[in-house]
């Protein structure tokens, strides 16, 4: 098994696919205002989704958003074995409030807003593996939470810089299962941390863009494509300015994804219209693009295998008030329709 | 293969077993000055590894620990296929900044100081299934990091209640294979979130012997077996507090662990000589006591067969600030000697 298992330096074949049985993605008013509104589960319009903090509101959506994944694959709680979730929220408190009540065993993750990637991985080796016949993939980024945590209590009303990203409201779910689903994992390139030594935390895309160049182009070594064997090469929240950076650094080792390279914070709000400015960004961003326009495509045939690679850039306020760089990573996962 | 392999409700048993081949634990100085020094591989004398901030030494302590890890089991870095770690700090930089010059894929993890249960089972996971020849799995606490972000700045001087635990500056790394090592991983039982309402951060010993007794429970019935099946049932972070608790816990449950329980936070510490209150605790406490003194015992067959139990509070001041309660999580791991 292990010969076929394993692929190059950093990749993996799952010799039986994984299938997704089903995704689900809640957001905040201002992505439900946004170019992929129709894609969407619920749009809630109180961002703070009746709670009394932000922190609260976002682990109330990641539970909102769970429950609606478990229900859509017509299944119960109790039948999933495993959670394997994360925010960006220091010491993951979304998801520990959030799927506290579920009572299901928990895999708690950190890849920044590559976490969703981090999840489907791991969530997917495990199915195929034979550990469980169901597992849940997790992820949620809040808009107030993370502004709170990285940069401003929104109070100040602080100006935002054009090279800065809008954190998604948002969260995406998804039951693996290896019997049955619309849309199936058969592979995936894990990543390695890459610094580049930028240190300009209102620039996320230009942190997060060496990773995802990384990732790609590995995981084109590691399984002998090339960009054309994919529909759509789809990166998480490198925004405007990360998109022109991976163009350039991927022309670099010989590759050209013009064609085919979509990023979820650029297609999830309608700039400058919604004054988001390089785009949208965090955990979020990538998770609901994912579970709702992306996976409506993939179950109509519309795409047929796209490679889903979130971008997540590693840094916390300490160690940015401390002069240290912004390294990134990106987690790669190849995503085929059943049809 | 399912079928051997999912046990009860939460655990998995590996049909064949993954091995240990090296362990490796580096501390700072007042860990270096407790009953456990000599089991540790390295005792350093200055606290901040040489850096100019305690998390750019805490970096350095869990890159010396990985580092001693590869070399004890005589791989190179570049035979390593994935690393699974973490730490305590928010959006995990110690991990991020220690481990990014390995270039080898990061699954970054977060159970608070559960989390070396964690990154082991995910590695015996990835192992056993085939995905990988050999994974590192590490943690990392640091008392100044830890104190500065959950509690107060070191120059304080602020009195610490006699409930609380001093955070280990330590860190622990294993190398796992399927081929060769002196101690087997044989199965393992993923915690859940288990919250009992306790809110005083004081406390964590409070705080996690409801997630330890939940976790130890559902061991024993998945895998059908009895405390004395154990040589030792080994909790990461208790404290004397949390210890008591524990017990009662568990006779509740009509168990009786007291012949074989030992707390990690309890023995790393001369305690009220080294005035650390309660016990160690933080990642680092239950991941050197393994990487050292548990895993020496193992070698030599005085232990057969130990259950490890890191426990993981789960809070960040924002949580506890805004008046959460501190829910508990902690994942068991059936470590045996190949003697």
């Amino acid at each position: 098994m292990k010969s076929q298992t394993q692929i190059g330096k950093q990749s993996i074949r799952f010799v039986k696919p994984v299938f997704i049985m089903s995704s689900a993605c809640v957001v905040g008013p201002k992505e439900g205002e946004g170019p992929l509104k129709d894609t969407f589960d619920e749009i809630v319009e109180d961002a703070t989704f009746g709670k009394d903090t932000w922190e609260e509101g976002e682990s109330e959506m990641m539970k909102q958003t769970v429950s609606l994944a478990i229900k859509k694959a017509k299944l119960k709680e109790e039948d999933i074995r495993y959670l394997f979730a994360g925010d960006l929220l220091g010491q993951l408190i979304a998801t520990t409030f959030g799927l506290m009540d579920f009572n299901i065993p928990l895999f708690g993750l950190y890849g920044a807003c590559s976490t969703i990637g981090e999840a489907l991985s791991l969530g997917a080796m495990t199915v195929q593996a034979g550990y469980a016949d169901y597992v849940v993939a997790a992820a949620s980024s809040h808009f107030a939470s993370a502004e709170k945590q990285f940069r401003f209590p929104l109070e100040y009303g602080n100006q935002r810089p054009m090279s800065s990203t809008w954190t998604v409201t948002g969260s995406g779910a998804f039951v693996l299962s290896e019997k049955e689903g619309y849309a199936m994992i058969t592979g995936i390139t894990t990543g390695k941390v890459v610094d580049y030594g930028v240190k300009d935390s209102s620039n996320m895309g230009a942190c997060m863009a060496p990773a995802a160049a990384d990732v790609i182009c590995q995981h084109f070594q590691d399984f002998q494509v090339a960009p054309d064997d994919y529909d759509k090469i789809v990166t998480g929240d490198l925004g405007i300015v990360g998109k022109e950076i991976l163009a350039t650094l991927m022309s670099e080792h010989g590759y050209d994804i013009s064609a085919v390279h979509m990023d979820c914070g650029i297609e999830i709000f309608d700039n400058p219209n919604q004054d988001t400015h390089a785009g949208g960004s965090g955990c979020g961003c990538s998770s609901v693009t994912l579970a709702g326009a992306l996976m409506n495509d993939l179950k109509q045939g519309k795409l047929k295998k796209i490679l889903f690679v979130p971008t997540g850039a590693l840094l916390s306020t300490v160690s940015y008030n401390e002069g240290q760089s912004i390294p990134g990573i990106a987690h790669a996962v190849v995503i085929e329709s059943k049809l």
